[in-house]
């Protein structure tokens, strides 16, 4: 029963079928000896890794081949500033700052504050700069490191990646932006070049050093598209195809239908809720897999696959034990829905006061991470 | 009988009709009436003005009535570097040169270094940015007032350019540059954002300054597809609609087939050409309204309104009375092609020597035109 979803940069509806996702995009699994390289090679593990949430790749294999022979690539990757952030956008930032910190790799952290602006109507440049500065303080409070993290700004940095997305967009046409976007005759002339300043970050850390650094971009899945368009033309202008690894999206409070949307509060918790917040949102939204009755739910037990306080602690129970002790009582019917809700309430407040706290203490560090130029 | 003719910012071929354009375009033409009206404000005549090389405009009455009322414009023209400079380009520049003394304003300068990059297949930027630094040189030698000139460079003042182009590029879809340049869905995507850049010097300055400033753009009439185009977008974002003054394009040397092109040699003279090469070129390309034979010519006249020699005096001639005498003498069969092609070489070598000299004086002042930023 095949369901109809939409994957795309800017929309992301439906059940998403990965293994669709896949084949359509032409990306690769991550198998479980590429796994297991990873793992050997980071001298290290990470959950998000063990549990496929992050899932697919285009020349991971490549990276750690050049890694090995000593040639060290920087890692890429950004955020649209459209809204306040939410824990879904977290999360290949976490996975980012584990990757900088097991490869010891410098990161360049785009904020295309121009995207959101063209392709949302009401949407102001002043609206995006605000996000911006929001959306930093969360990322600088994951504890990237100063020395080695690159803040880019489109509007702001536009004299060092202007001239670079000329050279890009030179090499894309209308039609290609149409087979990869959807976009139409209607679509504005800022939204049709945008896919060009997407690109630069890619390469830009090779044009400065004056030398070919390999790239490595973790991101959600929706925005392979801009890369899949982008990775031919980087390579056509002389630098190496930038390298990606992808994961899943953080399914919203309300269950599986795509990514959570910044646009629609109550999908979502975002990393400037108060616990009471955290705590009300959970228990009213959070699309459970218990039974209608206690007595039912004893019995029979509850679906973790469909329950999204479960598929929540997925992402942020980082302790296998925990999470298939969680798992196996859900299941079985011992734990009942409320008492999972009140597991991952716990478990995303507790996250949050240390993020809030690393927050606050971001506001004095951004200029550290600024790109001049 | 119609002949064929074309007029984009990209492309100009045929026999202009130029009362056709101003119908096409939808421009208007000056009339008598505001011929004199600059005349009398400017304190001053231009015989670019008197002659009707500078024919067409928008709204100039408007940038009058305001001048009168204390509302000063500024001054925006351009230059998308691809080659040397010609004669051809000096036009529009002189002219401005004049509006910015007579006037007392300020003149932005763009160079658009992308514009032909995106639309011409081998050029590089690198290419560009060279005849960026050989067209400035130029420019500075006409003389125009460090004090009141800004160049603006599309690389290296992206970041004041770029963000401003992103609210022009929100009002502007593909059907409508499709429309109006006659792009196609192969067109590449940086030559689909392209006229967003060029719409920003009409604005930008009231942006910087905090306060809504009058625009007049002096051009050729090739380019007004941008502006008709960008016009409303610049009112919508709160700004004045920029007016212009037109003009139309010295012929090449060949003949009545356009305007002069600075990738076709032999077609123009340049502002490096020596004075043999302008006597070279002259003597042997420039289309000429003579009869057969001496004694034909003599007896029958020669044609000015088809020769090139002629029809470059009337632009390089500022004196009406000399001119006139030219006319009559040739048109009447007593001066031969020859003496009218050694008044045209003197009269340009006269002007290339000075020009020169201006040219290397120019290579020690460009700092005080570039704006910061």
């Amino acid at each position: 029963m095949a369901e109809k979803f939409i994957v795309t940069p800017w929309e992301v509806t439906g059940d998403v079928d990965y293994k669709r996702l896949v084949r359509e995009f032409g990306i690769k699994e991550i198998d479980a000896h590429l796994l297991k390289r990873i793992e050997k090679i980071a001298k290290g593990s990470h959950h998000f890794l063990r549990r496929k949430i992050f899932f697919a790749h285009r020349d991971l294999d490549w990276i750690l081949d050049e890694y090995e022979k000593g040639n060290k690539f920087f890692l890429y990757t950004g955020r649209a500033p459209s809204g306040h952030t939410h824990l879904g956008h977290l999360v290949p930032w976490m996975f980012t700052k584990w990757l900088q910190d097991k490869f010891g790799v410098e990161l360049w952290f785009q904020f295309p504050d121009e995207e959101k602006f063209l392709f949302k109507e009401k949407l102001t440049l002043e609206d995006t700069e605000r996000y911006t500065y929001e959306n930093m303080l969360d990322i600088i409070a994951l504890g990237f490191n100063p020395k080695k993290t690159k803040f880019l700004v489109d509007t702001k940095n536009a004299n060092l990646m202007y001239r670079e997305a000329l050279k890009v967009a030179k090499k894309i046409n209308f039609s290609n932006v149409k087979a990869a976007f959807g976009l139409t005759n209607e679509t504005n002339i800022g939204g049709i070049f945008y896919t060009a300043m997407q690109a630069v970050p890619a390469f830009l850390p090779s044009v400065l050093a004056g030398k070919n650094i390999p790239c490595l971009i973790p991101h959600a899945v929706d925005q392979d598209p801009h890369f899949r368009l982008s990775r031919d033309v980087v390579g056509k202008l002389g630098y190496y195809k930038p390298a990606s690894i992808q994961c899943r999206f953080l399914p919203a409070l309300q269950g599986a239908t795509g990514k959570m949307s910044a646009s629609e509060q109550e999908t979502a918790v975002y990393t400037i809720d108060d616990p009471e917040t955290v705590k009300r949102k959970i228990n009213k939204y959070a699309f459970s897999g218990g039974r209608d009755t206690v007595e039912e739910h004893r019995k029979l037990g509850g679906k973790p696959e469909i329950d999204v306080s479960y598929q929540w602690l997925a992402f942020f129970e980082e302790d296998d034990k925990k999470l298939e002790k969680i798992y196996t009582d859900y299941k079985s019917g011992k734990m009942l829905t409320g008492e999972l809700k009140q597991i991952l309430i716990d478990k995303i407040n507790k996250l949050l006061a240390e993020h809030q706290k690393n927050r606050e203490k971001a506001k004095k560090k951004i200029g550290e991470y600024l790109v001049k130029g």
